[in-house]
């Protein structure tokens, strides 16, 4: 594992407008010089997008435990009905705010799903179904763009008979999918990782010492959140720049793809808060 | 307000051990070169120890309700009164793990106190008094150092006077210390800001619309906490490197202190995990 040292945090500019069945991996290769190393944050609008996880609320038929909570919070209830589908568990139902625990295992307001930077009111984004899958596919996209060869598009998954896995000579990179969450008890929202692949998510160093001998505080480091948020500091949110380059955190670029972010998720057992 | 583009995240090295009554300020100024619009990232762990919060656990007496904690969670009961001592709630105090609302207004565990990098394990490090107040002092130094004037220790408060407010033609640098925390939902830690000044803490982005006219997601943005994390990535946790720059944040750094780390907790009545 190489040392720690400096960062650069690259905006990926001139990226055209994402439409469904985009190919993001092949698009960002083709706008930014990829080293070995590098890791590809990509905001989660723009591969929900590619994968066509956009819904019109005009055409949700809410049930009526939507109806009910969308009275209670004064939020429309098509949009609390697509919420309710994206989760397992409804956590919070107050002051006009929705927590819940969605199918993948995250705890964020609204199941994640939003309307900015879509067309019109009537259009919503929901989370990628598996972001770690998307990850994956997005890298796999990378690699054969390194290799010289024509990517493959989210639609198709045989994209994964080009990952990196396979082609253990080209320039190792990852990907993170990034989307805003926040937190319990802090103000304001943080991105962190709903997706990765490729990077090591969680720096566990549980059993090393520090020059004194001493046992560390901090014993696993959320690496994939930390750079998550370094990315989101690189693009404005009203900018056009759904990737960012982070050149400097090849120790934590690995061949294998890794276990995800799913791996992040505190299992329920361990939760304090739920 | 300039626009987001590339950051550079910079360790600091050569910073020496620091010690009691250290200035942080000016030894961080002899380390690098500060450019205007630079934010240095201080370890909460070296402020701490400029401001000698550090305590001995064998010179604690801890009283009953630090003993029946002590027992209930297999933790050693001089701690556990030092946890109490700093904290204002207990929130949880299950499977060893104890979670308190510090005096601060911090929802962490063991009320953010620590043995790592200290000289042995009878040692403990406490979170500064007023982070804030410790982050505008650190400034201020920074600033005298950018006017070629000595600096003022941290035990010194007069060091105030030299501050960046009062000398509005200085370069401006804005400071942000740095802790790690644990997350509700989310596993590892990863670094926020807990005092800061001269950077807005919280970018809010409530009322503004996107390409499309469509509110944004994501409302108000977490810049000192995404930046503490960003820090975190350019140096090794066991690394001696406390102090990192990032180069590239200056639309977010002001004249004025600002409202410090303090406004980024979340207000007890908005809060719904407590």
């Amino acid at each position: 594992m190489s040392e720690a040292g400096e960062l650069r945090v690259i905006p990926v500019r001139g990226l055209p407008e994402i439409e469904a069945d985009a190919s993001l991996g092949t698009l960002i290769a083709e706008h930014t010089e990829l080293g070995a190393g590098d890791l590809v944050v990509i905001s989660q609008k723009v591969v929900s997008k590619a994968e066509g996880r956009v819904r019109r609320l005009s055409s949700v038929i809410p049930g009526s435990k939507a109806k009910k909570l969308a009275t209670k919070l004064g939020k429309e209830v098509a949009l609390v009905e697509l919420i309710l589908q994206e989760s397992v568990k409804v956590l919070r139902a107050e002051h006009g705010v929705l927590i819940t625990e969605t199918h993948h295992g995250f705890v964020c307001a609204n199941a994640g799903i939003d309307s900015s930077n879509l067309p019109d009111d009537d259009t919503v984004c929901l989370l990628p179904i598996d972001p770690d899958a998307s990850a994956r596919v997005i890298r796999s996209e990378l690699t054969a763009a390194l290799a010289g060869k024509p990517g493959v598009g989210l639609a198709g998954h045989s994209a994964r008979s080009a990952s990196a896995e396979s082609h253990p000579r080209l320039p190792k990179t990852a990907v993170v999918i990034a989307d805003s969450f926040g937190r319990a008890w802090r103000l304001g929202q943080s991105e962190v990782a709903i997706g990765c692949a490729g990077l090591m998510p969680l720096d566990d160093l549980r059993g090393r010492r520090d020059a004194h001998g001493q046992e560390l505080k901090a014993t696993v480091i959320a690496v994939a959140d930390e750079a998550a948020g370094a990315a989101d500091l690189a693009r404005g949110k009203d900018s056009r720049i759904p990737a960012v380059i982070i050149r400097g955190l090849s120790r934590f670029v690995s061949t294998e793809n890794g276990p995800g972010a799913a791996s992040i998720c505190r299992p329920r057992g361990e939760d304090l808060f739920r």
